[in-house]
């Protein structure tokens, strides 16, 4: 059977130029990059290396790149580590309606702390109004939260306008970056912000390897205390050669940045007319231009995103229908629900994400196989029974 | 150049088949374990083996078995999430004063959110006597964490003694294992313990895989909070590579535990008589017998740890002189302080861990260079010459 792996946002496979950077760590440059001896030494001078190469990807200082296990370890360390360390400047944050589980969990969390945050609402493409987040802010506000990009929907928040009224008011600003970084180009000083969360598996580097950028200068509570590893801010022994993979993912990512731009982005383009073209009843979700290269995602009709998503696999086709992350909860999307969708339509929920070896030929099998299952799905659906029958 | 790695204690190199287990999961099965489709069924299914796994290295079951990064990142959940979720009950932590950074440190942070820890002493091998934990019990303890062995000093402490005493009194008992699991036999049931730490880098396999065991029905908050994750415990993406990594080593540590303890003895003993029998002014530090079987720890007069350490590089032989974990902040440890060692014969620290290939040529080559190395740092030392004048 073809095989198409369309699901890029919930993990990418490794680059093979990964792994092999990688293979040296996992055999005989074995050492505790903590330890003085010539062991150590290799390990900590690949870490290093690593550390530039993933402050190159976002035009950072290496010093102020700190490497973590997750995006949602990122966010967490972000989240509770500012608030922690600013309670003394008030204890007020902001997100975004949209943002991913990660952070508005770890928000919820401080708020058995004392602290208390406002959810900026988003419009129907998925987009902050910066004008809200300025509504939001008061004099209590130490950190706001938005993410760069939204992984279930596509949408590029205005991420430059926040940051830049976020700083005028003296308020520190946080962006999770993990489905933008590697994937298109961000500049954390363009940007002027403060903070931001990476994760490899975004961009063909390694599952447990992450980073937290953050602006030197800027106080934070460790999430994980213990040694002086990450400048004493994140302890625990590094994981070596998952930190080397990220350091040589974040490579290939901005040497290669712009023609895999430019290559995802025709095939997404012809994904999403394709799609709308041979299927009734479908809406393209979040915004059409201010989207991720390698983004496409829909809201169908009359049908279940989980259903659609297993007949699809076993056409070899690998999809989701929302945020990895919550997969197996079954509820409506909260960033869906956010955007104003009801909630018949939102179950309908189908992502796609385009991986570095996805072809036309694999837009076009998906484009062939795909309307036979939504009208096979359709034909089972009280819904869409009912829907044809007041039609008439 | 003959080279001899003697420094399990900051991490051990990957065993050839826990590198062969994972490299699937570094190729084709790349999928996200929550992923619904086949690729996320694939990395699920793998999850789940090493679930069981680590479960029976440690006589828990796979469903009390929480994935983490690092063993300092197990640490933090355990004392961090236990404290916070049980505050209700009281507020107050003991641990011993020779647990790892970790503990101490998010001890430490726990205090600025209103917890009070009292640290309880240990005699001159680094044991901690039950009674004192006992004495150090208040209505208001909710939680202690004394480790099963340390790594600086090679002492297994009387864990099941403490667990069974914490159980009477209804007070929660964690344990640093990072030192001991994989290394020494340890059954949680038998222990009568709540929660433990184990790292993958201390027992072949790789840096960056960890866990928590923490028994079923106990209440936790999350350290990183978001998705559904480690039954919503442990949020972020799993590092599935690492993961199968940890399960491979800990099936291997499991099967051929017995066999590697008696040869790690005979060596380690080899190596203790050897010293102590060749080199003057030499103490052994950490209980003689109650000890990690391939731990070998002393402290040398008149000689700095970090000075030996890097002869002993240059001749091809890797140690360490204290904690990887702070290596590089050149205090005395706390660990021998505790013990009451005074600071000038704390500074002479070293810490010697056997590995798996380590043999008897390995002992002997270090006993025929480190006499004449002490030799020469002691014709340096002032303290020395000053020591020999006192002498005549």
């Amino acid at each position: 059977m073809r095989k198409a792996y369309l699901d890029h946002m919930a993990s990418t496979p490794l680059d093979p130029r990964v792994l092999e950077a990688m293979l040296p760590f996992l055999r005989e440059t074995f050492g505790n990059p903590q330890s003085l001896h010539s062991y150590g030494q290799e390990a900590l001078a690949a870490v290093d290396e690593a550390r530039e190469k993933v402050g190159l990807l976002i035009n950072a200082p290496a010093e102020e790149i700190y490497f973590t296990s997750s995006g949602s370890e990122s966010n967490n360390f972000a989240l509770k580590g500012l608030a922690l360390a600013n309670r003394d400047r008030g204890t007020h944050l902001v997100v975004s309606a949209v943002e991913h589980q990660s952070v508005l969990n770890a928000a919820k969390s401080l708020a058995k702390l004392g602290f208390r945050t406002t959810e900026v609402p988003v419009d129907k493409t998925g987009r902050v109004d910066p004008a809200e987040v300025d509504k939001a802010l008061t004099k209590d506000t130490i950190l706001v939260s938005v993410m760069t990009a939204n992984s279930e929907v596509g949408t590029i928040q205005p991420a430059a306008e926040i940051a830049a009224m976020c700083r005028a008011k003296k308020v520190l600003f946080h962006t999770d970056a993990v489905a933008a970084a590697g994937n298109m180009p961000l500049d954390v000083k363009a940007l002027g912000i403060d903070a931001l969360s990476l994760a490899g598996d975004q961009f063909y580097g390694p599952k447990g390897s992450a980073a937290l950028f953050l602006k030197k200068g800027i106080k934070i509570l460790p999430l994980i205390d213990g040694g002086i590893q990450e400048g004493g801010r994140r302890a625990g022994t590094e994981n070596v050669a998952g930190i080397v993979g990220l350091g040589a993912a974040a490579d290939i990512a901005r040497t290669e940045m712009d023609g895999r731009m430019t290559r995802m982005r025709t095939l997404r383009d012809r994904l999403i007319d394709g799609l709308l073209g041979k299927v009734e009843h479908v809406v393209l979700t979040g915004h059409r231009t201010e989207r991720l290269p390698h983004q496409a995602s829909f809201c169908v009709e009359f049908v279940e995103g989980e259903s659609m998503l297993l007949s699809l696999d076993m056409k070899g086709v690998a999809v989701s229908s929302g945020s990895a992350c919550t997969s197996r909860s079954l509820k409506a999307s909260h960033v869906l629900l956010a955007m104003g969708l009801d909630h018949a339509l939102a179950q309908g929920s189908l992502v796609f994400g385009l991986i570095d070896s996805t072809g036309a030929e694999d837009i076009d099998y998906l484009l062939e196989v795909f309307p036979p299952i939504i009208k096979r799905l359709r034909e089972m659906s009280p819904l869409y029974t009912k829907f044809l029958q007041e039609k008439k």
